[in-house]
């Protein structure tokens, strides 16, 4: 029974909510097998990330920003905190401070100002390397910086991380392989330099080519969404927005969940109902075609798969999870933007 | 002195912060005039609202969801609301049950299920017509069906709706105007044959055009958007997301405000510092190309502003709102989607 079941199960829910099939999210857990620190950000719930770390081989927890180790922290997901991307805000530099009251913190620095902004603060760093993504990280040519600031850090340097942030949604593996040898070739010269005790970084389309990694930092892998599941990879679709139709004209109906609830950066989502066609999001609502003969009436429910699932959970205060027996958790999104708080 | 003011004005807040240049947002209240009934879904905070009924001649508060509603309601913003869409989901009955506790609500219908569904609510009707935007609202043509409607409803109809939502970022006045006529004529037409109390429609870009209308449903003209900023308008910008650069390579920045922050359905934020170019977004960053002579160091602080304004405010647990004297009030956005409470 697919994701379909979603449905009568969390029959009479307020909508627009997120709902999440825990037998297919188990399926993606085993299937990912080890060597992964799972990343928070995909869906910053607590209670899911337990459910990962329960069913898997994990070196930690990785998170996108100080705000999410914090909660990671406070909540005890795991011992070993990694923040993936470099913090410099008076905000985050306060969430690092309270996190590492809970436990190991490290962060990623691509610049000596980092040192001096985590001065105070009790944690480790990975230093950034470019391995092609083009965003943080230092020029993996220039190895006499990335060793000076290897020894400024001193007893700070736990290693380094090089994200290839660039192949991971390429849909064909041959291509995902290419971009995955340059990042290595780059990430293990370094590694004949420097003393590192870990290198890291990865995702959920290079889960398992990336093996020049001590980790993968992977986090669609548990929910997925229509974008990864264009990718060639051993993950099913296990989340789900559920949304009432509100008006039903012919062949054009609405439902009431809209670019509020669903994020449309990676293009529109996909309804699990074949005779239903997403055609536009508005704020509050998606504009959907059905076929004339549908008898999809106002109040009646349907699914519609994020494009992005990330983002998309950040947009909701809870997860609704569904497991085998029928049973319907309410799970927080604890560590979503608005939950924050002012430092 | 513009928008840059609140960078120097909202020095050591944590980042990705959204600021409110009040200055510039009070001559977008009173650039507005009369006949509004101001959209709380532009940004769904009761304090900003306050503000905009205190500064104008409204009729009401507009509201897109049920839950807005409530909150408007419970808030005492205005004692008559209406929600400008259908409602046909439990939590959103349930809100709009609570929220009549409160305030006259009156509420957007297209078919006789929307009756039935508003049973036991003590609520009017408005019955929305597609005046050409082909989203929700019956056919203008169907008079008998409209009429039915209005007669079925009885006591509790109090009028018409037609939102002409597809005419209001055309960027040339003189295309709005011709969308406007349109739905004026359906409008006219309809109320001839219909004992009507108020006829509701119209937007930030139709805000002087629409003078068929009782009133205007206009969300945007307060805080404004990149979008809106390429419509001929008397409104300027007045919202900006306070964001902290984490990483400078060369020409290359990147600062800690992303998808999560910023909604990218309409394109790029802009930079409000014309050395800066915003050229991609990921999920917590924005990847910026600086002139190589810039500055901009790790640690500095720099403001965007975003391309549509309603799902980003609905990012942010609060606003920062700058008065002309400095002061800044931290100002919830208490109907956002993520401070929803079940039913």
């Amino acid at each position: 029974m697919g994701i379909e079941r979603l449905l009568g199960a969390t029959a009479g829910l307020a909508t627009p909510a997120l709902v999440v099939d825990l037998v297919a999210a188990d399926r993606n857990i085993a299937a990912a097998g080890v060597r992964l620190r799972p990343h928070f950000k995909a869906h910053k719930c607590p209670e899911l990330m337990r459910r990962q770390l329960a069913g898997g081989d994990c070196t930690g927890v990785t998170c996108a920003t100080a705000w999410e180790a914090e909660v990671a922290a406070r909540e005890g997901l795991h011992d070993d905190i990694l923040v993936a991307n470099e913090v410099a805000d008076p905000g985050g530099l306060a969430s690092l401070r309270r996190a590492a009251e809970h436990a190991r913190i490290t962060v990623a620095i691509d610049s000596p100002r980092h040192l001096e902004l985590l001065q105070g603060i009790d944690c480790d760093v990975l230093i950034e390397i470019n391995v092609g993504q083009d965003r943080c990280g230092l020029d993996p040519a220039d190895v006499a910086a990335i060793v000076a600031l290897a020894e400024r850090a001193g007893e700070r340097f736990r290693g380094l991380q090089g994200y290839e942030g660039h192949a991971v949604l390429l849909p064909e593996r041959v291509s995902r392989e290419e971009q995955v040898e340059r990042a290595a070739t780059i990430l293990n010269r370094l590694r004949s330099v420097l003393d590192c005790e870990l290198v890291s970084g990865g995702g959920t389309g290079t889960y398992d080519l990336s093996t020049h990694l001590d980790e993968i930092q992977a986090g669609s892998y548990v929910l997925m969404d229509a974008s990864y599941a264009k990718v060639d990879l051993p993950f099913e679709l296990a989340l789900a927005c559920r949304t009432t139709i509100v008006s039903r004209n012919g062949t054009r109906a609405v439902c009431d969940a809209g670019l509020k609830a669903l994020s449309a950066e990676y293009g529109l989502p996909l309804a699990v109902d074949p005779a239903i066609e997403v055609v536009g999001l508005a704020d509050e609502h998606a504009t959907l075609t059905v076929s004339a003969e549908s008898e999809l009436a106002v109040g009646d429910a349907i699914l519609l798969i994020p494009a992005h699932v990330d983002p998309t959970v950040n947009l909701h205060a809870a997860l609704h999870a569904v497991e085998a027996d029928g049973t319907v958790h309410r799970w927080p999104v604890a560590a979503a933007r608005t939950a924050a708080r002012e430092p």
